[in-house]
C-alpha cells in the first residue's frame, strides 16, 4: 500500500475498499448478531470479546471495519440489556504496514465511538499485531471475532514454478493468470492459493474459541475458470501498460507475476471443509465495480476520468510491489499510470471492469 | 524521546537506561521463577503467558526487557521439564511512540530469540499496545507479568497549582523540585504522584491474573526531603543551562517545569499498601551513575567529555518536551545542550551526578 496521505496514497484512493466493506456489513452484522446472541465466550453474557482485523492497512479504512463491528456488538447486548463487553481488539497488518499512523488516530476514534454510542461504551483496548495471517499470530483459544477484508486475495508469495526448466519464463508478458497462460500458469497460482489459504484456516482454527465468527471478505471469481473473461481484468491491463510503455526492460516483465489470486468458491469451500474446524454460516458473492466515480473529485480541481481514477486505486496498492521489482518510482511510475489510465479507460468505453468479491461466514466448531 | 537513529537519537543514548534493566535483573530473574513456579496461570504447567512491558519507548531498548524476560521463561521451564508455554507480550507506550521501528525490528529479534534457545522456543506472539499506563490497557484478568523501566517517573503531566493566585509562578528560575522552591510545589508534585502512581496501581489490578507477578524500576530519592542534595541533580543543572543562556523567554522558563517526580520508597509503599491488592516481595535501591563512559566514544572520533555524555542522554529525552514548551529547536536546542553539557562538566570536576534507582516486585493477591 501507498502510505502517508498525498495523491497517490491507499488513505487517498481505497474508497473501493471502503465499499467493499459496507457492502459486506450484512453478513457481518448478521454474524455478530449470532456471536453475542451464543454461548461462545467462556462467561455468559460476554464479559469481554476479543476481535481481530487481520489485513487491517492503515489510512482511514484501518479502523473502519472495527469501529462498524464494535458498535455492532453495544447495540446488540443493549438491546438484549447486556452489560457491555470489554472489548480487545487486534490490528494486524505485516511488519512493514504503518501502524504508527493507526495508533496516532485512536485518541480521535475512542471520541467517536462515545459519540456514535452516546457515551455509553465499555472498555475498548486497541492493539497492533504485525505479522504474515499465513500463520499463527495469536494465542490458542483468545479470539471471538475475526474478520478480514480486501487482504485474503493477497498471495504469501508469488507462486513457485512459474518459471519452467532452464529458467524459461512460463508467463511471458503477462504478470497473472490470463487466456495466453499455460496450464502449469494455473496450477502454479492454484497450488500456492492452496497451501496459504489452508495454512490461514488451520491457524486461525487454533486461535478461535469454540462458537467464534469469523467473516471474510476477498476477491475472487465466478467462473470456475480462472482464464474466463473479466476475471481479474486489472492485471490484464497493467500488463498492457508495461508491455507497450518502451522503458522498461522485458526481461524485468517477463519476471514479474502478482502475488494475487481470485479464488472461486468451490476452491475456497474445499479447504475449509478439508480442514474440518468451521461450519460455513453464510457464502455469498457481490459484484465490485472498479471505477467508483465518488474518489478523486476535490471540488475546484478537473475530475479526473474513469480511467484515471481505476489507475489511482490501482496505483495506491500496486505501486511498492512494482518499484521493488522494477527498480524505477517517481516519473516512469507516474507514465506508467497515466498510460494505464488511458487503457484503462479506452477499455471502460466499450466494457466494465467489475470484480467478483467473495463473502464468507464461518463458525468455529 | 528523540526518535530515529541520528547522534541525538534516543537509540544513541539510552545506555543509561539500558544499564538500569541490566542491574534491575537479579530482581526480574526472581520474579519470572517465581511466576513459573506458582500457580499463577489457569492451567498448570502454564500453557499461555501474558507479558506487558509499560513505557517500552523504540530503539534498541524497545525489546531488551522482552528479551531477557522470555529467555528467562524459557530457561526456567525446560529446568523444570515443563512444555514451553505460547507468550503474548504487549509492548505499551505512549500513541505517539515509535512503534514502526519495534515492529520492523521484530523478525530479528524473533530470529535471534532462536539462536539463544538453540531452536527450543515457543510460540511467541509481540503486540503493540498504544496507550498511557496511567489507566487500564488491558482486560480483566488478562497479564500474568508486567514490567516497566525507567518510564514511572515520568508524571501523566505537568502538576497542577505551580501557579499561585494571580498566575505568579511559584517556581521561578527552576524546573522540577529545588531546594529555593517554595513547599506549594514539593506538595504539588507529591500529590500528581499519588494520583499518578495509585491510578497506574489499581488499573494494573484488574488487568493481573491473581499471582501474576510486577517489577517496577523507575528514578527515586533515598531521601525523604525531595530537596535533598543528589536527589534530581540533571534538572538543577538544566535550570541553570536555561537561565544563563540569554536566548530564551524569561517568562517561558518560568512556567516550565518538568512532568517527572523522584519518589522515595515510603511515598511508593504507602500507595501499593493503601490499594491494597498487591504484596510486596521484594524492594531496593541502587545508584546510578549518569556519567556512563561507554557512550558515544565511536572509535576514531574524539571521545566526548563526560559532560557532554551525560548532556546527550538527558537531550535524547527531554528535547522533544523542550521544543514543545519553548518553540525552538535545532540551533538553539544545539546551543543550550552545549552549555548544559559545560555546566555538567564544571560540576562533574567536583563531585558525581547520581540517581537512585527504585526497584520493586509485586505479587498479585
Amino acid at each position: 500500500m501507498n502510505k502517508g496521505g498525498g495523491e497517490t496514497s491507499y488513505t487517498q484512493n481505497s474508497s473501493l475498499q471502503q465499499k467493499i466493506i459496507s457492502d459486506s456489513m450484512p453478513i457481518t452484522e448478521k454474524a455478530v448478531e449470532a456471536l453475542i446472541s451464543t454461548d461462545a465466550t467462556s462467561a455468559w453474557p460476554p464479559q469481554s470479546i476479543a476481535i481481530a482485523d487481520l489485513g487491517c492497512s492503515s489510512g482511514r479504512n484501518a479502523l473502519l471495519l472495527i469501529s462498524d463491528t464494535i458498535n455492532l456488538v453495544y447495540a446488540k447486548c443493549k438491546r438484549l440489556g447486556y452489560p457491555l463487553p470489554e472489548v480487545s481488539v487486534f490490528l494486524n497488518d505485516l511488519f512493514n504496514n504503518d501502524f504508527n499512523s493507526i495508533f496516532g488516530s485512536l485518541p480521535d476514534f475512542h471520541r467517536r465511538l462515545k459519540d456514535t454510542n452516546g457515551d455509553e461504551v465499555g472498555r475498548c483496548f486497541i492493539s497492533g499485531m504485525p505479522g504474515s495471517f499465513y500463520g499463527r499470530l495469536f494465542p490458542k483459544h483468545s479470539l471471538n471475532f475475526v474478520h478480514s477484508s480486501s487482504s485474503l486475495h493477497w498471495l504469501s508469495k508469488v507462486p513457485e514454478g512459474l518459471e519452467g526448466e532452464d529458467k524459461i519464463r512460463m508467463n511471458k508478458g503477462k504478470v497473472y493468470i490470463s487466456r495466453t497462460s499455460p496450464p502449469s500458469v494455473l496450477l502454479a497460482y492454484a497450488a500456492q492459493f492452496k497451501n496459504d489459504f489452508s495454512r490461514f484456516i488451520s491457524s486461525r482454527s487454533e486461535e478461535m474459541v469454540s462458537g467464534g465468527r469469523m467473516v471474510l471478505s476477498f476477491m475472487g471469481r465466478k467462473s470456475m475458470d480462472p482464464t474466463a473473461a473479466g476475471t481479474a481484468h486489472q492485471w490484464e491491463l497493467l500488463a498492457e501498460a508495461l508491455t507497450t510503455l518502451g522503458l522498461v526492460d522485458a526481461e524485468k516483465i517477463e519476471s514479474f507475476n502478482a502475488p494475487f489470486y481470485a479464488p472461486c468458491m468451490e476452491e475456497v469451500r474445499m479447504e475449509i471443509e478439508k480442514e474440518g474446524s468451521f461450519n460455513i454460516d453464510q457464502f455469498e458473492d457481490f459484484d465490485v465495480e472498479w471505477d467508483d466515480s465518488t474518489e478523486g473529485t476535490n471540488s475546484g480541481l478537473k475530475s479526473p476520468s474513469r480511467g484515471q481514477r481505476v489507475a489511482k486505486t490501482i496505483r495506491a496498492v500496486v505501486e511498492t510491489m512494482l518499484e521493488s521489482h522494477f527498480g524505477f518510482g517517481g516519473k516512469i511510475m507516474d507514465v506508467l499510470f497515466e498510460r494505464y489510465g488511458a487503457i484503462v479507460e479506452d477499455y471502460l468505453s466499450w466494457n466494465t471492469i467489475k470484480s467478483t468479491n467473495l463473502v464468507v461466514s464461518f463458525v468455529k466448531k
